[in-house]
């Protein structure tokens, strides 16, 4: 039996049996291949021919001898010699009996464009992990189901069932495109034709039943021609898996970026339901694809632009911690001015024109032409040189721009010439962006100027037909961050057995921990929790009857209830109760009212659980302020640490600041000032200063000493353990 | 002496003579023109000639006998026939004599292309300020200066330097647009025509030293061709004059649409920089353009592409105060998603398919095909026909979508064949966007497809080339509502004098109110305010005495000092002192070592002001907390009111409403709305309920009655009048 295994593929340097099937097969066999051009079936076998693919195209249909000229088969069985790939269009029914037979023929790859497994429910996920068994018995590799196919455009495999080809063929390129939505391949590569950016590979990955989107990171990173990768995502299914994808082509000099849906609430519950994904949060999936390296962008039209902006990022220089200063240089106000707009909104700011900059321009003016008046530069967000610039003035500006320290980036913004003018125009941006070696350069062109843009593309200068998507890219080639290794610190003793107790109780019995329960956790962690004690109702009174009760706080404790403060279940002014027992009978009566309007409602699982049997009697606490750190396990990315405002201004302003966790205390103080409330509490307008740094220690590791925090509110809650997605 | 005095085109119906004279022309002289086709200056009479434009060129060049073919002339007074228009383009010297010129020989419309005037500060504007009183003289109307010129494209009058007609002819269409960017016209138009719109007028405003945004929307108004006006903006000159000629095209049917640069703050400012203009706030422009009833768009794009829905308002439904739904129609998830992702940021709902829509779709499919099969629709986000929908079923959908009351408009997404098979494809747009009578239709095609997009524009549906612009022009036309008629309350006697004493002390001693006279101006308009006294240093602790120092707050009380916390100004917890003298003290050296501060600093201005001479105590108020609310003048758009949120909250979240005063209840109620922070006055979970009603009354007049609410600090500044522009 041949076939590699899952992940063998992640620390090899050449592309393996199944990159290379997939990727460069020599023959190709279309399972359920139609002879009738009307039909999607017709299409990859129609497309090979037309892209003049030189590789053998081996149609498998039981009743027909031949399809559009080339002889057909009943079943790979049939075919005298090795087949590398196998595209498999027939019906779901026939799917096994086919692997089956790929199996015995060895081929390696299997792709299947059909369609009606996870992203429809529970029974097509069944069907799709049979498949998936299937497979692997076999040692095939699969790719999809769900899957519109692969275009590779150096060799014209264009492995497809997408419409594309019908009007375009691919133009090679060195950007590889891998797509969770199959039909935006076709619209990826004809958007990026347009403007002259090619591909050298678009893949549609389904429903990533075994290959998945990182196995395609290496697989395209493997590939010879591509220089630069590109996402089209929704989600991801395997995040260790495609951290060390992307780590895999960055060690290759191979940059990746990504477009993810769901930037709204709606877009993210969209994004990861169209192929069966888990619902993760978006807030954590993008945190994540920072983390990991990825330049993230916001709108599809950025990713395909941004295409000659992904070099290799050691040319990239340090920069500081601080905002990213861009200069725009121009000839025409209004258009510069909706680029710099666009840049402002992502918290970019101008760099302002200085002696220093004055200086560079006036030594490259000279060199140019010692004669020609050197423009005064005004400290302006924006290098207007007005419609009176001439182009020896345009190009010593932008010569000087590579060089002058003080800024990150740069835009050159042309007008009306763009069009009017396409090579005069782009020529001092195509003499001198190849000066722009530790900094990225884009131009932006006001009018329709699709001559210009394919100028640019042809010499791998990014060119952008937006405002809105030049600002992007710049400000993700701005946001992007080598990622760092940060160690997940060992778990003492105690916290484990902690943790192991829990977890019976929770399999067990189903209870998840209570309040107390989750202090002694913190407390096992180093984590200082507020003093507390756990009381049975009848003996409140009697044990706390010296004690006064403005010095405390009452709660309920529950192992079912999250949100005590919602139901009531929470007493802070004590004093207003004459005695102990005065404010158990209030805190009785608030439950009590609680659990009688559940009872009208409908859902059960809500209903009567609330009820008191035991309180938590906690010591209170004078202090700066409360705020909100969270430790998830969010079902895509894994663990992330969460950081918010606490209290009420919790649910009135939900901004929260996230990381895949670990983190260190850098990424600790960015979070802190992601967060502009926490700024209550670092001494903001003569307000008393908290100590930052213990808070900062609290999450990045909990065995640290944070002395200055405190935890006053505690929530355990266990995972149910993920059912593993089929591989 | 002919020609129209300002303002007098506002109520009319028909063009005005200057109307007629700027946009229909017979004869142009064209003065500086040049016969050296590399020249600028050359271009008016080359872009008129290879444009057809059927009137009248008379060059006006002081050394040649023709140009170009036509007989040219010293002046304009050599010429011996009448002239409609003269386009300058003489250096800036000569403009007064050629001004006069055009007086002598009754021109009514001057358009200046020469720059150089308030575009470049003070002297520039005294320059510009002498040009409109000398034009005034020869009742001549003048466009610029700084002015690209203007296109009407009915009749080939390209009277510009704009390079565009370079390479593009004016495609006569039925949008007009107006920039106050001179160089974007020919962008707008290049990108317009290359999706298959076209304008009936592009014109470029220049500087507005006399004739403004506002004049050229009543001329486009008045134009029969022009069915919608668009605006790409920067800032208003005039915003009464705006409201009206906004009111005026509205009246004739003809929408108006705007793209205003400027959402972040950067941008503002730089916009308003731009031409010369003051700087208002872009918050307050928005907001203007919104209650004019302005369609606000946040891309140029989208200010293009919205073009076909801009249909006159009657047609519109009245939407519900809640939030738009939208129901988003496609065969391909990916590229819908996108588009819902974007409503999303928006804020804008979707429409989930239900039993009434099924038995729509039902219907309508039936009387298409009556054995054709029915979709199921399930009750998604996005109406996900799959790549199985056929364009029966499509078409049947987009037939029930027209009739459906739970949507507010609708979008159709198209995948691959809107580039493969655009005819097909469209055709269901084409046979259904008419039938959406009361709700806008939109499509968005995810491959690159300018031939679907230019099908679509021929018959006037619109179409989207990014799913940002489509979210952004659904959510524009969903926030569109009607300008209502607010009247400004009437100033009562007691606060018409007190403003009168204020304003004296203001001219006479550059006195602005302080604390108490603030106090004072707000209880004659009815607002309560908390008891308060001013006292002399020396005399508050003898009258106090016998006052509990826990009651009450003492403040610094200062004519010149609008920021008091800042520089501890006010103390708020008295009991910490001992003695009234005590906190006068603690009061005191607060000022004192503030003023230490100030005086180490290098500007003398706001040294050594907050010299401790009066206090003001007053009682201290138990409430639910504190809320900002502003009456300010806006430098561009005049009075607003703003609300926030109060205390220090303010500078944490300076997130504010804000509406063009005067404003009423519902206003008043859709501002509290927009302060997530003000729900913790609303009974928010379980926090006690202030009284809204009252606080509305505040702010939406002040002769109201709100018993609610109490004025616990006050500011009156009064403003500068501002240098009139010049007009």
């Amino acid at each position: 039996m041949q076939g590699n295994q899952p992940g063998q593929a992640l620390i090899s340097s050449g592309p393996s049996r199944w990159q290379h099937a997939l990727l460069e097969p020599d023959t190709v066999a279309l399972i359920g291949a139609s002879g009738d051009p009307t039909k999607n079936t017709s299409r990859p076998q129609r497309f090979l021919q037309q892209c003049n693919w030189p590789g053998k195209i081996v149609p498998i249909n039981p009743s027909r001898d031949e399809l559009f000229g080339v002889k057909s088969y009943k079943s790979v069985l049939d075919y005298p010699d090795s087949i590398d790939q196998a595209f498999v269009m027939t019906a779901a029914a026939h799917i096994p009996l086919v692997i089956e037979q790929c199996g015995r023929k060895r081929i390696p790859v299997v792709t299947i464009y059909t369609d009606g497994y996870a992203e429809i429910g529970e029974d097509g996920l069944a069907q799709q992990e049979a498949l998936v068994r299937l497979a692997k018995h076999w040692g095939i590799r699969l790719l999809g189901p769900n899957c519109i196919g692969l275009i590779q455009a150096h060799r014209g495999l264009a492995l497809t069932v997408n419409a594309v080809i019908d009007t375009d063929r691919p133009v090679p390129g060195s950007y590889a495109m891998i797509s969770q939505s199959g039909s935006m391949i076709g619209s990826l590569m004809t958007r990026g034709q347009a403007r002259g950016i090619g591909f050298s590979t678009l893949i549609s990955v389904g429903n990533e039943c075994d290959l998945d989107l990182a196995d395609m990171i290496e697989a395209c990173a493997s590939q010879a021609q591509t220089k630069a990768i590109g996402l089209f995502m929704e989600t991801i299914r395997d995040a260790r898996r495609f951290r060390q994808a992307v780590a895999h082509a960055m060690s290759l000099d191979k940059p990746v970026a990504a477009y993810l849906i769901g930037r709204s609430a709606l877009g993210n519950q969209l994004a990861q339901s169209h192929t069966g994904a888990l619902a993760g949060s978006g807030l954590a999936l993008s945190s994540f694809l920072d983390d990991c390296g990825v330049v993230r962008l916001q709108s599809m039209e950025a990713l395909i632009e941004i295409a000659p902006m992904l070099r290799p990022r050691a040319a990239q220089r340090n920069r500081s911690q601080g905002k990213s200063r861009v200069a725009v240089l121009t000839t025409t106000g209004g258009a510069a001015a909706m680029v710099m707009d666009n840049l402002g909104l992502h918290g970019i700011e101008p760099a302002y024109a200085d002696a220093s900059l004055q200086d560079l321009v006036e030594a490259s003016i000279r060199s140019i032409d010692s004669t020609h008046p050197v423009p005064k530069l005004r400290a302006a967000p924006i290098i207007d040189l007005t419609l009176a610039g001439s182009a020896i003035q345009y190009a010593g500006v932008l010569a000087a721009l590579a060089q002058w320290d003080a800024c990150d980036a740069a835009v050159a913004v042309v007008g009306s010439s763009a069009r009017s003018k396409p090579a005069l125009a782009m020529h001092p941006i195509l003499e001198h962006a190849p000066s722009f070696t530790t900094k990225p350069i884009a131009a932006f062109f006001a009018p329709q100027a699709d001559e210009a843009l394919a100028l640019l593309s042809a010499k791998h200068i990014a060119g952008f037909r937006t405002p809105e998507s030049c600002a992007d890219a710049i400000a993700a080639i701005m946001r992007w961050r080598r990622p760092r290794q940060v160690e997940h610190a060992a778990l003492g003793q105690a916290s484990r057995s902690l943790l192991e107790h829990l977890s019976i109780a929770f399999q067990v019995k189903n209870q998840q921990p209570n309040e107390a329960q989750a202090y002694e956790l913190f407390e096992s962690l180093s984590i200082p929790c507020s003093p507390h004690q756990v009381f049975e109702l009848s003996d409140l009174a009697q044990v706390m009857k010296d004690e006064s009760l403005d010095q405390y706080v009452l709660k309920i404790v529950s192992h079912e209830i999250t949100h005590k403060s919602d139901l009531g279940g929470v007493l802070l002014d004590l004093d207003r109760y004459s005695s102990w027992d005065k404010a158990l009978e209030a805190l009785r009566d608030r439950v009590m009212q609680h659990d009688a309007i559940l009872a009208t409602q409908a859902n059960p699982t809500n209903r009567a659980r609330s009820g008191l049997r035991q309180v938590l009697v906690q010591k209170k606490q004078k202090a700066l302020g409360e705020v909100l750190i969270g430790y998830r396990y969010d079902a895509v990315v894994g663990p992330v640490v969460v950081l918010g405002i606490g209290g009420i201004e919790a649910a009135l302003n939900p901004h929260v600041a996230l990381r895949p966790a670990p983190i260190d205390m850098e990424d600790a103080f960015a979070m802190i000032a992601e967060i502009p409330g926490l700024l209550r509490y670092q001494g903001f307008r003569n307000l008393p200063k908290g100590d930052m740094k213990a808070l900062a220690l609290v999450f990045i590791m909990p065995e640290g000493l944070a002395h200055g925090v405190m935890a006053v509110d505690a929530v355990v809650r266990l995972r149910v353990p993920a059912k593993k997605q089929p591989r």
